[in-house]
């Protein structure tokens, strides 16, 4: 297949582990970033434990010693599976003979978009900049309230979402916010910090095994998080939200409750499931057309029972191995086995020294979970140099509750150019929540 | 003087010194923003060797442990000396008995303040993060255009200003163009990339000695910069700008030509000089005020031949200590021996393993100049850890030419909200054009 031209839309895991599994083809990677992001790690950067750098690397880099691997930073418009090329924004169509589609999803509001400007969600590099900002401000504000009048109502933070994203952040915004807050703010009081978890279903983790849910939320629990569970969110507002028929004042919340698979995949024309995802064969492919791959999130993947895999990296680093296999055999549709995930286990954390893993039968909760996590994901990551700052950034963490990472500076430059546009000393912070505006009038602006 | 309250005005090198030599007293930190920044190392953010948290130091982290000082993160508005308080926009006036006023200085565009939309300065971090973003984005577009076309005019980078920012900035962007990204945009060739470095005087580093100047300029020429002398800048527009009579097209420009200091300090009411700064007394104070100090980049102080103390880290970091210490002593103004600068010696890099430094009468240039250069700048930074990521990321950059910070989310984040907006796919990043000028839009939206 080597002459053939193969396109990968996205460089997320699938369309990464595809491309480097590519060796000797023609491969073009498309991404509308220029890094991978790893984004099991995103909570992190989110809760300042780690910085943007530590968990992104740029594709230009990781490819420069695969030539056959031109990488393309723009964003993918259409795909044309008649004229067999994808359309771009920013420059001339390119042509395919063989196509991975590897978009990944973004959260969804289920219908209620309008939700996001209160809620925003947590998939990119610059959510999280934009969450640990908020979450930093947040605390700024409540100290200087206290300072000013002694008193000032709880802060509360509320994360919508029992899944790992939710229990992740609820945990190690608990930790940041008790051990590591308190002691840089004189004027608060721990149990002025206020966090929430809140989850639809019966109980957080649906994807583990009941006992570790339990297990997990009663860790949260512990660490000072009041879980609601079998709470639907109504209605989402900036001073608040909705749970059943309680209203909940907060200005600081988080949405992790659902996904939606990229709108890039309508122009497909072709049957997709209640997330947007392409319901794919059984070798990744689309219905009639051999040589184009769905995987990753994008892909609705039926497993031995019928029920869609995990959007999670094993499961889309897998399909990107199986995709490059079966276009480096160049097998014809009758002659491929069909996909088979091959489950590794399960890992999610709740924060410092706290995880659950599902391994097989084999279930792992507390310390031990929590270093196998670690052992994971430190031997993940892809490039040397990161893997040892991310292990030092860690251990460096872990003895002494500083995160390196907890620095504002793009909404205090917001803040210093509105300050200017006043006409007043550029030297300024308005109100955490002014900012917030802001930032909502800038998201319309841009 | 333990009992009186002291209250700092900005965390930089002035303010943050102060502080720290403050101890026993009751101190008051006022910065708008939550951390130290080491400034001198910002242009290597700027040009993605060093990430935003490997030169910031959030300052309830560095007072941890210094009950004594209280940071407040917020800003001061205005300075009444009659009620002796400063006013904050956020938080009520704070009093004090001793004030020290040292708010920095910002770029100033000499009355042209509309040339900062097309010619963006570098004073923060998010100023750092901006140019980052705005410079790797503009070699992704010139790689697309190359792409499509085969053709496409150069690529022009403009630094208006030969200071040492100035000379820093274009010798690490010129490495970086022609060293690190050139492997990695195949459709570039090395000469597509145009570097200028523009200087109204008659020789480039004007605070050091001619033969040093001239040593920075050729080596500068020899990395492929264009230095460019006596050339003043008579307009900036988004497509460009006129130097002399000449229009260079160039919709990169970086504007390292000129401070001024923090329009807070007209609040004073006192005489100014022509950079805003307010003109002090021997000992730093204000005119009969012997316990309102102004010291860093905000203070004109003269030297003995009268001419004023350049705006650099080393004179804000002996003012602080000087003024530190009268304030223990309690001295009267009538005591008080005056305060003299001591001239370590200055120091510019001129990218890798290129830097120039004058010590008293010693002068150094090249490699030997360069490694000086490491050891002081990493054994000046504040924090264990961050030292030795500093020196790992310098080590590894050095070996590689591999920026790790080299990851743009700022600006794809405006895009793909952008691309929502429109009712598009979220995966999308505009043209850099567009970003840019929608940046524009968006500071005049905040």
């Amino acid at each position: 297949m080597s002459h053939k031209q193969v396109v990968i839309i996205g460089g997320g895991f699938g369309g990464l582990t595809a491309a480097q599994s590519l060796r000797g083809a023609n491969v073009v990677l498309i991404d509308r970033t220029n890094h991978h992001l790893f984004q099991p790690l995103l909570y992190q950067v989110a809760t300042s434990a780690l910085s943007p750098g530590d968990i992104a690397w740029p594709l230009r880099t990781i490819f420069r010693r695969h030539p056959h691997v031109r990488v393309v930073m723009d964003e993918v418009v259409s795909i044309d599976r008649a004229a067999r090329h994808v359309r771009l924004r920013n420059s001339r169509p390119i042509t395919f003979d063989v196509l991975i589609v590897a978009p990944g999803s973004r959260h969804s509001y289920f219908g209620h978009d309008a939700w996001e400007e209160s809620a925003p969600g947590l998939k990119t590099l610059a959510d999280a900049v934009y969450l640990r900002e908020k979450m930093l401000l947040a605390f700024e504000e409540a100290e200087r309230r206290r300072m000013a009048t002694g008193t000032g109502e709880r802060l509360t933070f509320v994360i919508v979402g029992g899944g790992p994203t939710g229990v992740e952040l609820a945990g190690s915004l608990a930790e940041i916010g008790r051990k590591a807050m308190g002691p840089d703010f004189p004027n608060l009081r721990l149990d002025d910090l206020n966090i929430m978890l809140v989850e639809g279903g019966a109980r957080v983790l649906p994807g583990f095994s009941p006992d570790l849910s339990a297990k997990a939320a009663a860790v949260l629990e512990r660490k000072g998080v009041t879980v609601k569970l079998n709470s639907l969110v109504s209605e989402i507002r900036a001073d608040g939200l909705m749970i059943g028929g309680e209203f909940i004042r907060s200005t600081h919340i988080v949405w992790a409750a659902g996904n939606r698979a990229s709108p890039l995949l309508t122009s497909l024309g072709l049957p997709q499931d209640g997330s947007g995802r392409i319901k794919v064969q059984p070798d990744l492919t689309i219905p009639e057309d051999p040589w184009v791959f769905v995987i990753g999130d994008a892909a609705h993947c039926a497993d031995p029972q019928g029920s869609p895999l995990p959007g999670i990296a094993p499961v889309a680093v897998q399909q990107g191995r199986y995709v490059a296999r079966l276009i480096r055999e160049g097998a014809d549709t009758g002659k491929r086995r069909p996909f088979v995930y091959t489950d590794r286990g399960m890992l999610a954390t709740i924060g410092r020294a706290q995880a659950v893993a599902q391994i097989g039968l084999l279930r792992l909760s507390g310390l031990s979970a929590w270093l196998l996590w670690c052992v994971v994901h430190v031997f993940l990551l892809i490039e040397f140099r990161s893997r040892v700052r991310v292990m030092s950034e860690w251990i460096w963490y872990y003895l002494t509750f500083k995160p390196g990472a907890r620095i504002i500076y793009m909404k205090t430059r917001q803040a210093s150019e509105e300050a200017e546009r006043r006409g007043r000393a550029p030297q300024g912070l308005t109100r955490s929540t002014d900012v917030i505006s802001k930032d909502n009038i800038e998201k319309r602006a841009t």
